[in-house]
């Protein structure tokens, strides 16, 4: 259908214009951002919680949840004291930069230092919407399969941090982490790597001075 | 954009017209059929591997298998003694009725009982496309959470079956059968559910005992 791929290509450029215009923003403020993308119930929660715990003592955190429904996530990261925002996109499986344009709004930008936008559970749809964020973090784990990047590499291709979750659960599912690393490398030599367990509080702490730096360089 | 409406009508319209002809042409050569749904990982493949075994002395049983990329989950099939046709989307979220049609043209139908069409692993998308088939089963998994029904309403609405995998990692993670239940029974109370772990061989006799009667029925 040719109307469709006019359709399509018209919503990307005008996303693309919208991210461009969140970044400006951002970088104004002088506010580093994280947009995490990673299939329902892969953990990006429990790392946004123990990240906003590690850092809150160094630097003030502002967060976006993206969900269809509920504002669960939303409550869980301003349970652990951070300023949070919750977009509900209805059926919608991805944000888009329209949707971060009009949660910056509400958000008050003074004096923050990090953004952690959550998107929605999906391996798939959202690393077609960029929103503007400096860095995007996919987060996969354990009971997920070793077979992720191999299977959803438009995802994987476009991530500059790969968090694997959940190693505590190695012992109890068939996982080979050398599979999963081999998958990674060859779509995304250059992405950095973090193998963690939020539950269990495991290498996470490599993981929070790495943001540390990112947040602290000059962009 | 009003555009971007009249072509997702246009879309829908067109899917649901393809889907009605699939499910004519499987109801004349007798086949019952299943559409799996389910966020990446939660063990389609693996439930599909299960079944395929405790009913293939009874059944002749096809499977199509939908990824963006690879062909691994339809080598699994195979390897366990099924008829197997593999749908590569490229980079799209869902199967639509159309890219089912085109597999069932590959696949020999004669003297098939059930078709398993495992979908791409997307907990959003593939709820809004039907293909035709005869019952939808979302199949979710103990270590994504227990918040999942609240937080994906669209597809656990739509879903005739629910099969709730990995039970084995109950002792594990932080996962409240009863909340998950609740979750479900609010959105459908009619959908049958199952607790299984097809790591473990747990609760698949229930499940395929059922499924059996199914195929065994009138259409």
């Amino acid at each position: 259908m040719p109307e469709q791929k006019y359709v399509l290509e018209k919503i990307f450029q005008a996303n693309d214009n919208i991210a461009a215009e969140n970044r400006y923003k951002l970088d104004k403020a002088g506010i580093y951002s994280l947009n995490l993308v990673a299939s329902p119930g892969a953990g990006k929660t429990s790392l946004v919680e123990c990240t906003i715990k590690m850092l809150k003592p160094q630097f003030r955190i502002s967060v976006i949840n993206g969900d269809i429904a509920t504002r669960f996530d939303t409550d869980r990261a301003a349970a652990v004291g951070a300023q949070a925002a919750q977009i509900n996109t209805g059926g919608e499986c991805h944000l888009d930069a329209m949707m971060v344009k009009t949660a910056l709004n509400d958000l008050s930008l003074a004096g923050v230092d990090l953004l952690i936008i959550e998107n929605v559970g999906n391996l798939v749809c959202p690393a077609s919407f960029k929103l503007g964020t400096h860095c995007m973090v996919v987060v996969a784990s354990v009971p997920e399969g070793d077979d992720k990047p191999y299977k959803y590499p438009g995802t994987y291709l476009k991530a500059d941090v790969i968090i694997l979750n959940k190693i505590d659960l190695l012992p109890y599912v068939p996982f080979n982490v050398e599979t999963f690393l081999r998958g990674v490398r060859i779509l995304n030599p250059n992405a950095e790597v973090f193998e963690v367990s939020c539950l269990k509080d495991l290498g996470l702490d490599r993981w929070s001075n790495w943001l540390s730096t990112k947040i602290r360089s000059p962009r």
